[in-house]
């Protein structure tokens, strides 16, 4: 635990169901002079009317607005700046994400682009960021990144097959809307895959060496929630109330995460998303009871304080039991949300554990929030878990 | 219950033990050439040192502060007015407020008169203050009344014999500082004022009709961490973290009260204060077991809810018996922290009581958040039981 810790968020956010259905007024309430609006979004979006749907809301409100649908999912470092070259031809006074966290991501850094001269690579690393960005609009329609309340940006580096983050506090958005009606058209895979990447980053923060009272209370609400609901939104994706625990869940988590920070969990998945294109929830869903079990020793404690929020029934257990069942019902929600458990369906091979555990090992900002220290062959071990 | 709800607060917030010794280095992040500071305090704080030590740290980055302590104790509308035309005589890059609820809900004013051109009366009400303010700095001393946290600043207007509140976006801080070592000298009467304040906030926001997933989490949180201190801080002021959990549940309460809003305990506590100078607290504290009474069959559910977080153990018990335990506990509070129990001691007679009914029926602001219609003849029945 932390004694020194802090609390930022995005500036104004509006949540419930059918919320996005007021979506311009919020937006329009943002500025005196909204004239032109970037809307980036995903192919999905329009496949399912929610960006026409804004676009016409704007619309209707006298406002100008030019949709982008070129961010691809996970995006490199070249897909961003090459939609930048086409975004900053014109200028805009907000720019709205609507999508996963990719969506979002994209245009966190857009945003900043634009008013900061700069390239990303210039950008990538902590408080890099010069000026603050044009303000944005986060939608997020999976549950999800969090990456609507955090003040981080995840790209894809290609050559150098690495994940990597630019943070930096003008990153966080002045309005969120957040509609769990949205997400009732996710894709059962993704609905597991982003709900245990939301779990994860709540977990993981109620770990860290920087857990602190603020993080702890988002954590574990996240968790509460997350534990409640996801195998119904998987089961039955229509629940709009276990979508919205499901969605605010991982707000919650997005809050937890930037006070306190993920560890060793998504360090390890970032060279899995960089060289095997493994999506980001489902590396971090594979990894995560791996890397608890490896843990163990130094977090028995916290984990046994997660049971309860989890629906575990702890009565006359010891606090080893306890945290023995938590590691025990995240394996069964991988298996029950068919999360893939095996490296080599992905190509992953004996001989690139030891390039995957040196890439993990850079990820330094994360390793140093993990509780206990993990050299490059716990890591090695602990890929070598996947290869079963 | 709330379907479409939100959340807004202070822009960024640093908490934990001596976070107040880096004050000046989090306030000059806020900009790039901050030269002037107008620091807005009580004569307490001059007293106990703090108002000099945050002057030097200050001073030492090379910005010029001026301080104030003109404004008094649950301010009137002309105090506030006075110290304005005073301080307008200069120009100010940031207004910092070093103090109880009283002198953070008159920065936040003192903030939006520097760039509104117009006066508090115009502004009194929901979202009339047209421009951003000067940024603030809230930094609290009593636990308190979330004002760090919230859209609100309240005046009291001695014609009117009425307390009545300013409620903009543009009363939130862009920092605030929370430092329990602040408040360890806080005398016992002011720690169980605030602290049952705090509580109301929290408790209230639970059961008002906007109650949503978002407040429900900090109201239980705040509830959970003012439960387990209160008694603590008032009878070990020095215990540092029992006044860091009062004062970290204070602000959760104020963040509750800002999405949830309160109900008919402040609004019939408003004209105590307006008329006869029952300090906020006080007044709180008095009423609030006696309208949860009142609320009773419309509360039960809820209030069965907090007697968990508020350490009460449950089993066995039908919702009714764990609402009434509830209610016994708080009173339980109010014998053991000495507070006033008759509002004879303030001069309040029977006849008096149509007239503070009356009174109270304008907040209609916050009697529509109440879960049930409370009638004039309600309120005198409510003000009679504080006569016995
Ligand atoms: N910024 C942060 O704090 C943070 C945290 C965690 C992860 N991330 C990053 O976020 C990215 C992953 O985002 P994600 O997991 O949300 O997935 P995503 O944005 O990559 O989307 C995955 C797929 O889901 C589809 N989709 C999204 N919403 C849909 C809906 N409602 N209905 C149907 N299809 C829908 C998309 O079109 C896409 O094909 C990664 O790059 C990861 O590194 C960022
Ligand atoms: N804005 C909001 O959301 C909100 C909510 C609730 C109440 N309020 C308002 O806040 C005001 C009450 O504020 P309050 O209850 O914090 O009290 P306060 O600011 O009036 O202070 C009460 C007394 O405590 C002293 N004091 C403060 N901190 C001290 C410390 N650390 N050590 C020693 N003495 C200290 C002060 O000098 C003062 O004499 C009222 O006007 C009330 O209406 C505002
Ligand atoms: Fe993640
Ligand atoms: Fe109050």
């Amino acid at each position: 635990m932390q004694n020194l810790y802090q609390f930022q968020t995005a500036e104004r956010i509006i949540a419930g169901e059918n919320s996005f259905q007021k979506a311009a007024d919020h937006i329009s309430l943002l500025g005196t002079d909204i004239k032109n609006i970037l809307l980036v979004t995903q192919p999905s979006m329009k496949r399912l009317g929610f960006a026409d749907e804004l676009k016409n809301q704007l619309t209707n409100k006298g406002i100008h607005v030019d949709v982008n649908i070129q961010i691809q999912p996970e995006p490199t470092l070249e897909n961003i700046e090459e939609v930048f070259s086409e975004v900053s031809k014109n200028s805009y006074d907000i720019v709205v994400g609507l999508g996963g966290g990719s969506i979002l991501d994209s245009t966190k850094i857009l945003s900043v682009l634009m008013t900061n001269d700069c390239s990303i690579e210039s950008i990538l690393g902590t408080d890099l960021v010069q000026h603050p960005g044009i303000p944005t609009v986060l939608i997020p329609t999976t549950s999800g990144t969090g990456a609507e309340v955090t003040p981080n940006a995840i790209v894809t580096l290609p050559d150098k097959e690495l994940k990597i983050g630019v943070v930096s506090k003008h990153l966080y958005p002045k309005l969120v809307i957040m509609d769990p009606v949205l997400t009732v058209s996710l894709p059962k895979e993704i609905t597991a895959a982003t709900g245990m990447d939301a779990f994860t980053h709540s977990l993981e923060s109620f770990i860290s060496n920087k857990a602190n009272p603020i993080s702890d209370m988002f954590a574990l609400e996240s968790i509460r929630l997350i534990s409640s609901s996801i195998l119904e939104a998987y089961q039955q994706g229509d629940s709009v109330r276990a979508r919205e625990n499901m969605l605010i869940g991982s707000m919650y988590g997005g809050m937890a995460l930037s006070s306190a920070g993920t560890a060793a969990v998504h360090a390890l998945a970032y060279p899995l998303g960089g060289k095997y294109k493994i999506t980001h929830g489902v590396a971090n869903s594979m990894l995560l009871p791996h890397v608890m079990e490896f843990n163990m020793d130094a977090v028995v404690h916290r984990l046994s304080l997660v049971a309860e929020p989890m629906g575990i029934i702890t009565l006359g257990m010891s606090k080893e039991q306890a945290a023995a069942k938590v590691v025990e019902k995240i394996k069964s929600w991988t298996y029950h949300l068919n999360i893939p458990q095996d490296l080599k369906e992905y190509g992953v091979k004996d001989k690139n554990l030891e390039e995957l555990a040196y890439s993990a090992s850079q990820v330094t900002r994360l390793l140093n929030n993990n509780p206990k220290t993990v050299e490059m062959k716990d890591m090695k071990m602990i890929y070598k878990k996947l290869l079963a």
